[in-house]
Formats: C-alpha cells, structure tokens, sequence
C-alpha cells in the first residue's frame, strides 16, 4: 500500500486510479489504505463547482484546470455524478469535453458514482478526496452535478465552493431554494454574454445583501464575489481564480480552514460509525428476517420504531 | 393521540398539519403517534413527481390535484424542498401557485424542508406519507425540486413516480445521468407545445428502447409510457391519469405494489435504527470529545476509521 502511494506521489496515474477505486468498490483493503494515506494530507487544496445542469459546469471547470496548470499546480478533478440507486453507474458524458488535459500527466480525472446507498456520498466522497490529497495533488476540484441536497453536501466537503449559474435558466429562484445561497464561497454568472446576464448578477447581488441567514455561521464575515465568466472563451478565468485566492487567504488568517475541515472529519467519521453500525445489524438479523420485519411494518402490525429497535437489538446480540 | 387522528380523518387540516409537524420537528411524540397512526394505513395511493427546476412541476401537480379532486378524492400534496443544510428553511414560493387549492377542504398542501442530516429524507418523508396514509387521504403527490440523488430516492417512496421533462433545457441528456430513466413509471414531456418537445419525445422513446438496464428489475415488465402535457392550459392531464391508473393496476396485479412498499419499509426501517444509533453514539461520547477526535484526523495523527471506531466502542459502551 505505501509502494502504490509512492507511485501515486510520483506522478503515476494509474497508482492514483487504483486507490479510488479502493474507496469506490469499498474494499476490504481501504482501511488499510486509509491508514496509510492519513499521514500524507493536508497539502492539497479543494475547491467544489456545483450548479444546474446546462450552466456550463464542465467548460469552466476545463479552464480552471488549465488556469491551475499555468501555475504549474498539479491538478485533480473529481465529478460526483448522481447516479442511479440501482445500477450505479457514473456517466462519463461531460468528461469527454475535458479532454484537452487528458494527455497532461499533472491533471488526473475521476467520475465517482454517488450511488444511492445512505451515507453513500458522505463517506466515499472524502475519503477520495484524502486519496488525492495524500498523492500529492495542490488542487483538487469536485465538480457535482445538480443542485439537490446531496450535491450541495458535496459541495461542503471542499474548502471553497463555487456555485455556477447561468442566464434563460430561472437559476437566480434556484440559488434561494436550494440553500445554494450558503454553501456558496464564490458565485459564478457563466455565458455572461448571454441576454439575462446582467439581471442575474443582479438577482444574486440583491440576494446575498437581502438573506439574513446569508453568510451562514461559518461563512460569517465573507462576502462571495459574483465572478462573470465566459468559459468558452476563456473570458474571466484570471477574476474567477483571483476570487478563490481571497477565499483560500480569507479561510486561513480568520481560522476557518480549521473549523471547517474539522466539521468535515467529524462528519466522515459518523458517517462511517453509522455505515458500519447499519452492515453489522443487517448481517446480524438477517435478510430474511428484515424483510419480514418491513412487511410487518407494511400491513400495520407493527410501528416503524418497534421495528429499528428490533434491529438495533440483534446488533447489540451480535 | 387517537384523538388528534381522528380529528385529521374527519378532513381538519390543522390536526393533519399538527402530525406532519411532529414528524417534521423529530419531536419525542413521534414514536408515539406512528404506534397510533401504523394501524390506519396502506388506503392511499402516493404519487411521486420529479424534475429539473423549469419544467412546469407545481402546475402540472395543481392539474393533476384538480383532476383527482373531480374525481371525488381526498388529496394531499407533499412537496419537499431541497433546503439548506445550515438553516433547514423550506421555501414556500412554488406553493403559491397551487393557491386554487388552498381553500379546499378536500386538499391538504405542505412543504417540507428535506434538511441536511443525514438519512432526513429516508426517514421523514415515509413518516409524512404515513400520516396523510393514515389520515384517510386517498391520493398523496409528494414533489421533489431537482433531479438530485435525494430528489431520485424519494421519488422512490411512491407507488407511481412522474417524470417531467420540458424542452429547452437539455433533459433528454439529464435524464440519462440522473438515473431517473430507472426511478420512472411515467413520463411528463410537458411544455409540448413549444419547439423542441418532438425531438425530447423522440429522444426519451428511444433511450426507454436502447437502455439495457431499464426498467430496472423493480419495474421488469413495466414500460414507462410517455405522456405529452401543457399543464398551463390543462391539456394532456387526463391522459396521464390514465398512465398512472394503469400503473397502478400494473402493480397490483403484478404483485410489485407489495415489493415496492416492503423495499420502502425496509428501508425506513434501517434509516430510524441508524439515526437512533448515531444519536446514541453522539450523546456516549460528547461534543467535545467527538471534536477531538475530528481535529485527530485532520492533522493526520488517525485515521478515519479507526476514529469511527471509537465512536462505535462508545455508543456500546453507554
């Protein structure tokens, strides 16, 4: 495990895949990986793009890459893809446009399926992030897809957070409802040049001065920057980057790089105590028996919680 | 208790409203009511409806009220909100528009804040069901903003689950990466009267034809019909009552209704058992010891799961 991560660290991409695909899989091994990978973090830093579809997550995020690369930052990209509860499977769609760095040794991509499993994007998302971390990358972005509640918990995994919105979207009635307003670190108007651009930047400024649960308490004293950019053109990129420095200077001198990486660790490690809690009662009882629990619960026999009791004992049996 | 429910079955939305809220607010009578409520349920039917945000949901869910009430039903609207993880507000504007309803006694409107606990939508949502189920509602339309992994899951919580797609907004493809193509029992293209609505049809008609994994095995002998509306002017709302009749009819006579309502009791299950879990675990250990703990894993000095065991050993301990 040590080796892997030595190649990871030097620069091997297929190194870095196969420890991903240690957390994806959820292998038996990645306890042991996790040991081994926890001394090596805290170097890289991580930026999370959220937004609806159609806003032009994807180009911008090709463009921050680049950015980043002039700058001579080895780079990661993670794109949490909602997936199907059933199959599971990540679409790889947008990754194609990302290929301009496909061939650059210094930007290593993954699609991650968030799968449907309970728990499933609060454990597995910073574990891979502490993969990426720990190979020694200086940027990762995680780019979601969407903006439902599990993409905006993603988005809290990262130090900065950009939200993209986008003109003809409805997205400024968006931002307030899906909470964006107060994940969101860094604001980005994309298609800037678009009809609507303007009254955008300006639904989302009088918002951010309006909300007053905006800044959130652990966002209290910043200000996100509304940022225009045309990402295909390229247009706004040098604003977009100047603006996550602010934050990243901002998260360090007020002390909140801390707190929230803290609050993020506590949060992954509930995660896996619960995670771990819910296999071991579900072996201990039995499917068979959790089935005929439900079908209990279905035909009114029995209460939902006289039934998680009953689970939760065979737990404890065990 | 009894009482309350009996007021909420002879049609006072303040009693139904009073359930909803102990649900809402985790309140320590929960347990207590769903012991009440258990007794009273499986009469009603639910209706899941998803989408992106633009699609024209919330005035195709006032149709498809409108019909159902015509019908002489009892109907009762659900709609969770994607809200923020730090305040738990839901937001109220879409409701607005379902105004025409809000002074019938037979309709009962409520939103709900799907807030960012973990596992908050597994286990309140089919509490809320429960408590429209048990009140006597014959028809429950839980709506869903987005096409996120927690909108998709809750989707799955109904009997029948609604699509709605529009053109303009590149569905055709988000509906793929959504994985909502496998959560869908029928189809809304709605907005068909605009440019661009064949083509989402065509594209839809042909993915449900190419996709070896749909339906899914829940679903295996179901194909999702594909309903055109323009829900601004009522057209197309009986045909996808007719849809969703003969959904239902499908689940009946295929044994699937049953299927589907054990998966979801189960699931619900596991969901209160790991949330009394954690709890129980959180409480053993305490605030500031579970701090510690996370400021350990930040610095590297522990790993995540070795962490997670230590909760776990606290939680047994207690």
């Amino acid at each position: 495990m040590s080796h892997l991560l030595e190649q990871a660290q030097a620069g091997d991409p297929r190194a870095t895949a196969r420890l991903v695909s240690l957390v994806e899989n959820r292998s038996p091994r990645l306890r042991e990986a996790m040991a081994v990978l926890v001394e090596h973090v805290g170097t890289s830093r991580t930026i999370g793009v959220t937004g609806s579809p159609g806003v032009g997550k994807s180009t911008l995020v090709t463009r921050l890459v680049g950015a980043y690369r002039d700058a001579g930052a080895r780079v990661a990209v993670l794109a949490v893809d909602p997936s199907s509860p059933y199959t599971g499977g990540a679409v790889l769609g947008d990754r194609v446009r990302m290929q301009e760095h496909a061939t650059d040794p210094g930007v290593f991509i993954r699609s991650m399926a968030s799968r449907g499993h309970l728990g499933g994007l609060s454990w597995a998302t910073p574990q891979a992030l502490r993969v990426m971390d720990a190979a020694g990358f200086d940027v990762v972005v995680v780019e979601t897809v969407g903006v439902g509640q599990s993409e905006v918990e993603v988005a809290g995994l990262a130090d900065s957070t950009i939200v993209v919105l986008a003109p003809g979207l409805g997205d400024g009635i968006q931002a307030a409802k899906a909470g964006i307003l107060e994940v969101s670190d860094v604001f980005v108007v994309n298609k800037a040049d678009r009809a609507g651009a303007n009254e955008v930047v300006r639904d989302l400024t009088a918002m951010l001065r309006a909300a007053p649960t905006v800044p959130a308490a652990e966002s209290a004293g910043w200000t996100p920057p509304v940022v225009r950019t045309e990402a295909h053109q390229g247009k706004g990129i040098d604003e977009l980057v100047a603006g996550l420095d602010d934050h990243a200077d901002w998260l360090a001198t007020s002390g909140r790089l801390l707190e929230r990486r803290r609050r993020q660790a506590r949060e992954e490690v509930v995660a896996l105590a619960q995670t771990a809690f819910v296999d071991a009662a579900q072996q201990a009882m039995g499917t068979r028996a959790l089935d005929s629990l439900a079908d209990e619960v279905v035909a009114g026999r029995l209460d939902p919680y006289t039934a998680a009791d009953l689970l939760i004992e065979a737990a404890a049996a065990s």
